[in-house]
């Protein structure tokens, strides 16, 4: 192993949300510093990290000196622009490389790449005029979702189109970025699978998670999900393909639709680690974020098995108020991540409710 | 719950070595804020902290800064000054309070205060001459161990006496310091219980661990250990007295001996979280970290039931340069405390390897 980073390590953080925060805890419990990066001052990661560079994305002289003061850079969200990321791979690894970031932040390169690698989407089809989106329905079928290709996240900028004539106004809200026609995926759930890929190439994923969304937000995963042995063994196979392809180094969310007949079609994947992967944190000896961290220091991979079932409820806006009945309830972890401000559909913290296999 | 702080309340800790980092980490999880208070920059702690003060602990313009700026205040070693923390409770809640490191300072003090409450130790006599010594041989038997009374840890200040000519030698090591003999232990195995009392009074305890020392240092703990209930019920009972007692809020360690004939003997208290209450960081849902956190911000206890067993290896020294070994190990967690420097008898980290129950 000689590419593994020595415990003393510095680590650096690419945004110091809660992904970021969870991720410098994981590292600092294994002995290793993180330094954060994030243009906000007093963001969650700070507070406990060795270290804090507060600066833009884009001023990339900060970005540069940054990782060059670091020993492994990776990131906790996919909208790390391209310069940013290339300035910070001069001065040091980045795992995940630039290649998943440029896979991951547009919808249209994603679901080509995806079906290119053997991990079937539905179908789809760019659109930038009117006419270009009437030609997609009529070829897709409706209902069907208009997107951004680029910058989406939680829900927020996508349309669902039902009828042709909602086409003029879905169009409108992508405000003239371009966008992508996708099919309407007849689910019958949501599920996910969180999959590592090590320096060495190996890959290891945890148990698939059944997931609840509405208003776009997740609201409860849980773990494992209950399906076949084929379902599992196909979104393993989907990940691994993906993973190899993109030469990842970390942890990977891929979300998935099941389909009433046992298709299983990806919805996304996100090149970090994810929010249907908290539940690893309590069901896991090690978690998501550990394993992230082993990976982005080029440590031996750790075991994916769980020795809990979990459910993991988000606490969403003024949810997390209930957090002292949370502290009450047995078998329940709770996660809150310092914000300051409790405000509507902002991701306060989550809890872990443990069970039995 | 009146008494409860608010989830982003600032948590201060005296001292910023591993386990002032490790209540750092399971406080941040819990949305909490923490302020390191340690003479030492760059210490353990600091790097995972949102503040920290650099300054000495008898610099008590600097201990009443730092309480004042935080709204609890609790610490990670016995032997804060008196001083400092009386500065500090002026300001904000002291827990566990200054009573508890009065007992916990003196041997001579803490024995008599628990043999009060009901809690068993050794016979000790006071000793500060050469002659009090030879009356308290004759008194206690030999073997006998002369201990400093004040700042003893990890073995250091202790003088075994085995025959009377040995008594000179033994006085002359305590390099006059007022000491203490003791009675010699005779215990088949070394124990320990790990209790929390939160501020209504609430006492919960872990399961019992069996403990190995040598040269002084704990090396391993094995949880729960294989006793009986009679014995979880005697020790369950002399903590609590204890506890009680003191008025009490936060976690507390009590060393234990196991005689031939079944008695309970207390070799000694540690007003904080203890090395042998490490296990419950990954055997139990909620860890002594925790516990002692959620005592000090007043919030309800949890659940102290482990989900596994656990064998807790001490890296001492060098053993941590095994660190990647550890990390192949199926079922072991690793804790490294982020020290630059490997030095021989220094706690580096700890391992927990999970069990089955």
């Amino acid at each position: 192993m000689t590419q593994a980073l020595a415990p003393t390590s510095r680590i650096g953080i690419l945004g110091g949300g809660q992904l970021g925060r969870m991720l410098a805890l994981s590292a600092a419990r294994m002995g290793l510093d993180v330094v954060i990066f994030d243009p906000e001052p007093d963001c969650p990661a700070s507070r406990v990290a060795a270290e804090t560079v507060t600066a833009a994305y884009d001023d990339l002289d900060a970005v540069a000196k940054f990782a060059a003061s670091v020993d492994a850079v990776t990131y906790e969200f996919e909208n790390v622009p391209a310069a940013t990321a290339a300035a910070a791979a001069e001065h040091a690894p980045l795992r995940p490389g630039a290649k998943a970031l440029d896979v991951a932040q547009d919808r249209l390169t994603e679901k080509t790449f995806l079906n290119a690698h053997g991990a079937t989407t539905v179908a789809f089809r760019p659109v930038s005029t009117l006419a270009e989106l009437h030609t997609a329905i009529s070829e897709l079928g409706l209902p069907a979702i208009l997107k951004t290709r680029r910058f989406g996240y939680d829900g927020k900028g996508q349309a669902v189109i039902r009828e042709m004539s909602d086409a003029e106004e879905a169009l409108a809200a992508m405000n003239g970025q371009p966008a992508i026609l996708e099919a309407f995926a007849d689910f019958t759930h949501e599920l996910s699978i969180v999959a590592a890929r090590g320096v060495d190439g190996e890959v290891r994923a945890y148990p698939l998670s059944e997931n609840r969304h509405s208003d776009g937000i997740l609201r409860e995963s849980l773990a494992p999900a209950k399906v076949s042995d084929e379902t599992t063994k196909t979104a393993l196979g989907m990940a691994t393909r993906v993973l190899d392809a993109l030469e990842y180094v970390g942890v990977m969310g891929m979300e998935l639709f099941a389909l009433k007949d046992g298709t299983l079609l990806v919805n996304e994947i996100a090149p970090r680690v994810h929010n249907t992967g908290h539940w690893t944190q309590d069901a896991c000896t090690v978690c998501q974020f550990e394993q992230h961290i082993r990976a982005v220091a080029g440590w031996p991979l750790g075991d994916p098995v769980p020795h809990a079932s979990a459910r993991m409820v988000n606490l969403i806006g003024h949810d997390a108020d209930a957090w002292e009945d949370w502290l009450k309830t047995p078998n329940a972890v709770l996660h809150l991540y310092g914000k300051r401000e409790t405000r509507d559909g902002r991701k306060m913290g989550h809890v872990n409710v443990l069970g039995s296999l």
